[in-house]
């Protein structure tokens, strides 16, 4: 599943400077501190530089200044994790699907996809669905009538596109994304709730990734956009008519209200709740747990999210907290 | 996938004042920034009313009170988002499957299912299994031995029904849901936990909603119950024996304990935690991101969502608020 | 579906104190309030025992010192809902799958799969996937190359590992419950982000249960760990290389960040966040909804969920608070 690679190999291949026998090869990654002969290891974050020294890598990506600290072949680069993770792609290349069509497959005849695509058994690919070069289509995914996939877009198993989403090119969905569901919309009926149609749908731009059980819903009126770039992790909920600049990076379980407009390379962490139709600059960083009820206007980092501390120091926290809520003071 | 009706149609057939052509047809809707010519429109909250006077829509739907202010034609309700979602319902007729079962399906002799009923392909059903008039199954659904689903109810593709558990009529339900899998019981045994056997199920009214990636769980001893016109959002989690009341909307991300009791027409905010065994009564809004630690007696609103601020400015909050917990003040 | 028993039956096979008639019979569980003939019920929690003294049930598991309050026959031990629980697991015994595989599921002639296996309709098991004895694959399934599952092991329907994967004996999965998905890893790459291939797996032990929509990450560089015993509820979402340690149990909707290790015998309440490379202690309880940032050193029990008040008081509680995050005090 993996291949091995000399250090000079790695060098020329990738602009990076060597210390060390240009022979040497390394056949897998590791962690400074798991790491055997063989192994390529990487320091990217100074907690980890106490392991630096003690290593059993055969070489490690490195800055110029630990290059002094290390004991064994250093690959020098001024971002070590971006170096480490193009030579992890190249050691670690994916397992990609051959072209064809699974026989168990329910592919309809009115559905339009390239020769090259791979669709996995036991999919549904309806009619008007259009799945562009080399699509991969793990099994089980659905695919409802309209929808179209991007070039070189891969859905792993049980996928579910609604009918009409868009998915750009080069997009890599996790199982169990639901993408185009209806919007929660619903009218006060004298005491009970009428459905308002969602007849959007959902546009999702180039190279965005997806996580497991995310859901992104469609729009009431218009799409839900997902811009090129944006990263999602799994079990994020995107409400209706969301859009989410290009670039920008959220972690797990956050969700966000409807209409809510999160502007580009922003990066969201996780279990984050945007509440109401709040629009977020462009570059805005939110710290994890964090609600956002308001719309942020400018660039920066935010935060609500409260640490723990002992169960009874906290309570008498919330004790004092709530006299604040008292009505005169 | 829309068909356009005159505004003297929709007047007729909704009872609303009509301001305008009566000949004058549409044929989308549309928000009233976006509109265009043959877009209906509506005016239901007033952060949007700036837009009311620049609108290209040829009809926009409002109060009367908005009529003045309104430079196309106008439908006039007092309840305009209501008015708007009957006639986008109109306009958008949702697509029916047609009644059968899919050659791929795999559905039990000994299952029940209305002549009238279409599965999908790739479902499975299951001995038992009950299926009323005109049920809809989407691709790739799994129904569980002795699972019932009521009339003219709608299950998008690959939503999961355990054994045993009812749905009443008219639902819909989203992918991913997942209808009565065990409730999270398990009784300490000497630093192990031995698993205790959830023998209830799950008993969903009529006319409920549930969003995508929602989970339900079956009771441990008796039934988890939802209510009639109950809507659930995405990722929404139902522990066992939960009851939510009728005409109750919950809003997505959610997590309700195991035996908490939800009263009628609450309103439920995202990702609001409820913990422990608790009572909620009728008529209760608890907004986003809050806890719920203990029962709510009254109706009314709550909250204890913390909303973001600068993270440096957060930092000397919680500081602070750490003095707060000291043992002796 | 389940069976009856006569008390003096019950008594002798799990060692309990009989106060009573063993001839009677009981044919269900109940809870103590609505409890019949035939039912056996238990009281394990105080916050019950008001409903002792008016039970119908014909039996009730009761602690010493409750025999006295109780109307009916009394089953007697220290630990009423363990024994409780091993009651109802042999009157309600688990469904069992015939073993085979359907005719329907694709199954890779190179995978190894025991002859006692049950495979149900429609799974996908790819070439090298190893299914130990009696293992059980509920429809739908998919596992992908290389997944490992230990003998007595089951997948409810619709669970999908991903290549690799490792589950233990005697483990039961929940509907979309996906191990093995890709962990969120990017490396910023001038204002875009590159893919930081994941490389490593997951490894789940022995006894461990697995909620529904639960996901749970592989590895980027070593693997994702479950330690022997854990339970985790729906929804939870494990980032890759965290260690859940043997017999913890974590409530639904909480979310762990990559590389966090938890401690064994760790009680985690519900939609719990854990944000950071964070190192947890033996026998933490974390109380729900809270957020954990900070590592965790010594045993013991922590908070920081903020539990609701009105929403006018609430308000009042920010606005008060907000003075703690101005610069200079």
């Amino acid at each position: 599943m993996h291949r091995d690679y000399s250090l000079g190999e790695l060098a020329v291949q990738f602009g990076l400077e060597l210390r060390g026998d240009p022979a040497l090869r390394v056949s897998h990654v590791a962690t400074l501190s798991q790491a055997t002969e063989g192994s390529l290891s990487f320091l990217a974050n100074s907690r980890y530089r106490k392991h630096l020294g003690s290593t059993r890598a055969s070489a490690v990506v490195v800055v110029a200044a630990d290059v002094e600290g290390c004991p064994v072949a250093a690959l020098v680069d001024p971002n070590p994790y971006l170096a480490y993770a193009r030579i992890a792609t190249l050691m670690y290349p994916a397992a990609s699907m051959t072209a064809g069509i699974h026989p168990s497959a329910v592919v309809a005849t009115a559905a339009k996809v390239a020769p090259s695509v791979a669709i996995g058994p036991l999919c549904v690919i309806e009619a008007g669905a259009e799945l562009g070069e080399r699509v991969q289509v793990g099994a089980g995914c659905t695919v409802l009538a309209g929808a179209r996939i991007g070039d070189d877009t891969q859905l792993m198993p049980r996928v579910t596109l609604y009918a009409g989403v868009h998915i750009g090119a080069r997009c890599l969905l996790h199982t169990g994304a639901v993408i185009g569901a209806d919007g929660f919309g619903f009218a006060p009926d004298a005491g009970t709730w009428f459905k308002v149609p969602q007849v959007g749908s959902v546009r999702i731009g180039d190279d965005v990734e997806i996580g497991a059980n995310t859901t992104i819903d469609r729009g009431a009126i218009g799409d839900t956009i997902v811009e090129n770039g944006a990263k999602l992790d799994n079990q994020i909920q995107v409400g209706h008519n969301v859009v989410i600049g290009a670039h920008t990076a959220i972690a797990a379980c956050t969700g966000i209200s409807g209409s809510t407009t999160i502007g580009r390379r922003c990066m969201i962490g996780g279990m984050v709740g945007f509440a109401g139709h709040l629009t977020i600059a462009d570059d805005v960083v939110i710290t994890g747990c964090s609600l956002v009820s308001a719309s942020i206007r400018e660039s920066g980092s935010y935060s609500s999210g409260m640490p723990t501390v002992e169960t009874r120091a906290w309570r008498r926290m919330v004790a004092n907290l709530r006299r604040f809520g008292e009505k005169e003071r």
